[in-house]
C-alpha cells in the first residue's frame, strides 16, 4: 500500500498567500465594483527593465537557430552570469566569492526550500518568528518538527523579533546547527549592521553551525548595512547565501535567483568528518535540477550592464518612494511601525486589533489588501505587513482610504 | 553541530552524465584537432519551432510594458497552457484530464526527482534496470535504500530488462508500493502496448500501489502504443505522468514540463485512510516552487497551433531518420539491438564487451561519444546507448566511423 509522508499532516491549513487570494477573490465576487488595491504579496508590478529584455529577445533568437541554438546547459548555470555575479554583486564588495560558488537556479524559494535536504533529521534548527513561512514548511514536510500546538511546532527553536529586541533576535545561548536569518528581513524590513552580522557568524563558527542567509531585498538597502554575508569575516566557512532577481528587476514572473555556496563551507558526517557543503550542493542541484532557461539567463546577466544598472536602481527607487508615502501615512495616522527606508515592507502594529482584523478590516471597508502579520508567524499577531510593491497612484489611493476609515 | 544527510553518502560516484562529459573533455584536450560527434546525453540539436520563438518573443514583449507585465504567475502554470494541453494531449486522444490535473514546471527531471517526497520512507519501490539514473537516485537520497552493493542498492526492487523478456519486466508477484515506468523507454528505446500497460495499472489497483510514469519521449510513437497511461482504463485511480516539451519541442535549455496527478488518484495514511494525491503535490509545489517562465509558457503553448504541430512533427521525424541511420548501420555490423523506430534511442548489445570498454574504444578510435550501459543499472553492463539527437551528417558520419573500427 502506498503510503504518505506523514509529515505534510502536520502542516497548517493552507499556504499563507493561497489563503489571502481565497478571502480577495470571495470579496471581489460580493463587491464586483470596488478596485481592490492589492499590497499584500510581494510582487513587483513594474515591467522588466529594457536591458533585460533586449538581452532576452536575443537569447530567445540564439535559440531559433541551429548555430547559435543551446540544448542542456550547464545545471549551475553559464560561465556568463556566474562571472558577472561573482564580479559585480561579491568581488566589488570585497566580499571573496569565485564564478564557481554561483549556483543559478530558477528562485530563491526553491532554493531556501530545497536546501534542508543536504543534512540529518535531527539537527537543531532556529528561526525567526517572524518569518518567511518557506524556511519553516520545508523543514515539517521533512518531519524535523513535532506537532504544531499553540502557534507554533515542536522542536523549532524560534528567534523572536519584538519590540522589545527592535525585532533583532539576540544571539542564543544554547548550541543550534542551522540558523535562517533574512535580511533586509522579510516581513518586518528592518536591516541589520554588519557589527549585528558579525555576531552571528562568530556564534555559527562557535558552534560548528551553518547559517542561511536570505538576502533577496539586498537590493533595497539604502543605509550602510552589509549587502551580503559574506562581507563579514569569516563567513565563508559557516554561511550560504540566497539572492534573486526577483524584487531586484523585476522577475518574480521571469524566475533566476542564485545560491552562493563557498568552498570553504564544511558540514560534519556521524564521525565528525569535514563534508563539503559545495560538493553536496552541486550534487543535490545535478541530480534534481536541469538549469534555469537560457534566454532568462541572459536577461539576467543584462541586470549588470551600465544601462540595466540604472534601470535597476530606478525601478527600486520608485518603489522605495512608494515605501515612503506609506510610512507617511502610518506616521500621520500614530501607527508603529518599523521597515521601509532600505526595504519594500512595513511593519505595522495594529495595537488591540488581532492581524486577520486588521485584515479584514483593510479588505471589506477600504478594499485594500495587506498581509496578515500572523501568517508569519506568533509574533506577528498583531502586525500587518504592508508592501510598497504598486504604482505611485495606488499606493496613495490606498493609505487615503485607509485614513478615512482608522 | 551541523550534520550531513547521510544517505548522500550511498550516492555512487558523479552523476552519469557529469562523469561522460569529464572523459570527453579529457580526449578531447588529449586530441584538440579530433571533431568528436556525441550520441552520448539525449539532447536535441535542432532549433526551437519557428512558432515557439514568435510567441517566445511575443511573451518577452509582453514583460516590457506595464499593462501586460506578469509578476508571480499561478504555481502550477497558466490557465491557458494547462487548458490546451488537457485537451490536445488527453481529451483528443479520450484521457480525461481536466486542466486543474496538469502541472506545469521547468523539467521532468525535477518533477520525478521531487515527487518521491510525498511518501512515506518505509514504502517498498520497483526500478527498471536499465534505467534514467534519476528515479534511483532521489530515493537514495531520501533514505528509502540500504548500501550499494554488486551495482545495486539494497531495499529497492530492480524491475530486470533483458533479452529474456523481450526488454518488458514482469509484473511482480510480491506486493510492492510504488512503480517506476518510462515508455517509450529510456535507455532502451522500447514501447509498451496498451494491453502490457493495462497489467501494471491492475496490478497497481489491486494492490493500492502507485505508479509514476515517465512519458517524455512519448511524441516519438510511430506504432500505436498509447502515448499515456491515461489512455489505460482505471489509471487514474493509480497513476501519474511526467511529460515534457524537451524532446518534443526542442525545449531542453528552455525548460518546461508537465506532470499530471488526477483527483481520483489517492495514497494512505497510517490509519489506512484515503489522501488525495493532487492536494498533496499542490501543496508541495505551492510551498517549494514558484511557477514557471512566463514566457517559457507561452512558447510551450504554441507547440499545439496548427503551425507548432507541423513543425514539432518534422522534427521529431528528423531525428527518427536518424535513428533510422543507427539501426540500419548496426544492422550492417551484425550487432544485436531493440530501440528506434519508435524512439530516438538504440540499445545495442556490445557482445564480449563491457560498456565502459565499448565506450572507451568509440570515444578513442572514432571519437564518437555514446551512453555506457553500465550506467543506466547493472543490466546494462553489456550495452550501450545511441542517441539520434544529432544532425544526419553527425549520424552517418559516425555510424563510417564505427564501421571503419568494428
Amino acid at each position: 500500500m502506498i503510503k504518505v509522508n506523514e509529515n505534510y499532516n502536520k502542516l497548517q491549513a493552507s499556504y499563507l498567500f493561497a489563503d489571502i487570494a481565497q478571502r480577495v477573490e470571495t470579496f471581489q465576487v460580493e463587491n464586483p465594483d470596488q478596485k481592490i488595491i492589492k499590497l499584500g504579496i510581494g510582487d513587483v508590478t513594474k515591467p522588466l527593465p529594457d536591458a533585460c529584455v533586449k538581452a532576452f529577445h536575443e537569447g530567445v533568437d540564439e535559440m531559433s537557430v541551429e548555430e547559435t541554438f543551446r540544448g542542456y546547459g550547464p545545471s549551475p548555470g553559464y560561465p556568463f552570469i556566474r562571472e558577472i555575479i561573482s564580479k559585480e554583486d561579491f568581488q566589488k564588495r570585497g566580499a571573496d566569492i569565485s564564478p564557481d560558488e554561483v549556483f543559478v537556479s530558477d528562485g530563491s524559494k526553491c532554493d531556501t526550500a530545497n536546501f534542508q535536504e543536504l543534512f540529518d533529521n535531527d539537527i537543531k534548527i532556529a528561526i525567526p518568528d517572524p518569518v518567511y513561512p518557506v524556511y519553516l514548511d520545508s523543514n515539517v514536510m521533512a518531519g524535523r518538527t513535532g506537532h504544531f500546538e499553540d502557534g507554533r511546532y515542536k522542536g523549532i527553536h524560534y528567534l523572536e523579533c519584538t519590540k522589545a529586541n527592535n525585532f533583532l533576535p539576540e544571539i542564543p545561548e544554547e548550541k543550534l546547527d542551522l540558523i535562517y536569518l533574512c535580511f533586509p528581513n522579510n516581513p518586518i524590513g528592518t536591516t541589520a549592521s554588519k557589527s549585528y552580522l558579525k555576531q552571528w557568524v562568530d556564534y555559527a563558527r562557535d558552534n560548528k553551525a551553518l547559517i542561511l542567509f536570505d538576502a533577496a531585498y539586498e537590493a533595497f538597502i539604502r543605509d550602510d548595512s552589509p549587502h551580503s554575508i559574506f562581507e563579514i569575516e569569516g563567513a565563508r566557512e559557516v554561511a550560504v547565501e540566497f539572492r534573486s532577481f526577483s524584487k531586484t528587476a523585476g522577475f518574480t514572473g521571469t524566475r533566476c535567483a542564485t545560491t552562493i555556496v563557498p568552498k570553504e563551507c564544511m558540514i560534519y558526517n556521524n564521525k565528525n568528518e569535514k563534508i563539503s557543503l559545495h560538493q553536496l550542493w552541486s550534487r543535490r542541484q545535478s541530480t534534481k535540477f536541469n538549469g534555469v532557461s537560457y534566454p532568462v539567463q541572459k536577461a539576467a546577466a543584462a541586470v549588470y550592464s551600465e544601462q540595466g544598472q540604472k534601470e535597476t536602481k530606478a525601478l527600486i527607487d520608485y518603489y522605495l518612494e512608494n515605501a515612503d508615502i506609506v510610512t507617511k501615512a502610518m506616521d500621520s495616522l500614530g501607527f508603529d511601525y518599523v521597515g521601509g527606508g532600505s526595504s519594500p515592507y512595513i511593519w505595522v502594529d495594529g495595537g488591540e486589533r488581532d492581524s486577520w482584523e486588521f485584515f479584514q478590516l483593510l479588505l471589506s471597508k477600504a478594499a485594500v489588501v495587506c498581509t496578515p502579520g500572523a501568517g508569519f508567524g506568533k509574533c506577528g499577531d498583531k502586525y500587518i505587513r504592508i508592501s510598497a510593491f504598486n504604482s505611485h497612484e495606488n499606493v496613495i489611493e490606498a493609505m487615503n482610504r485607509m485614513k478615512e476609515i482608522l
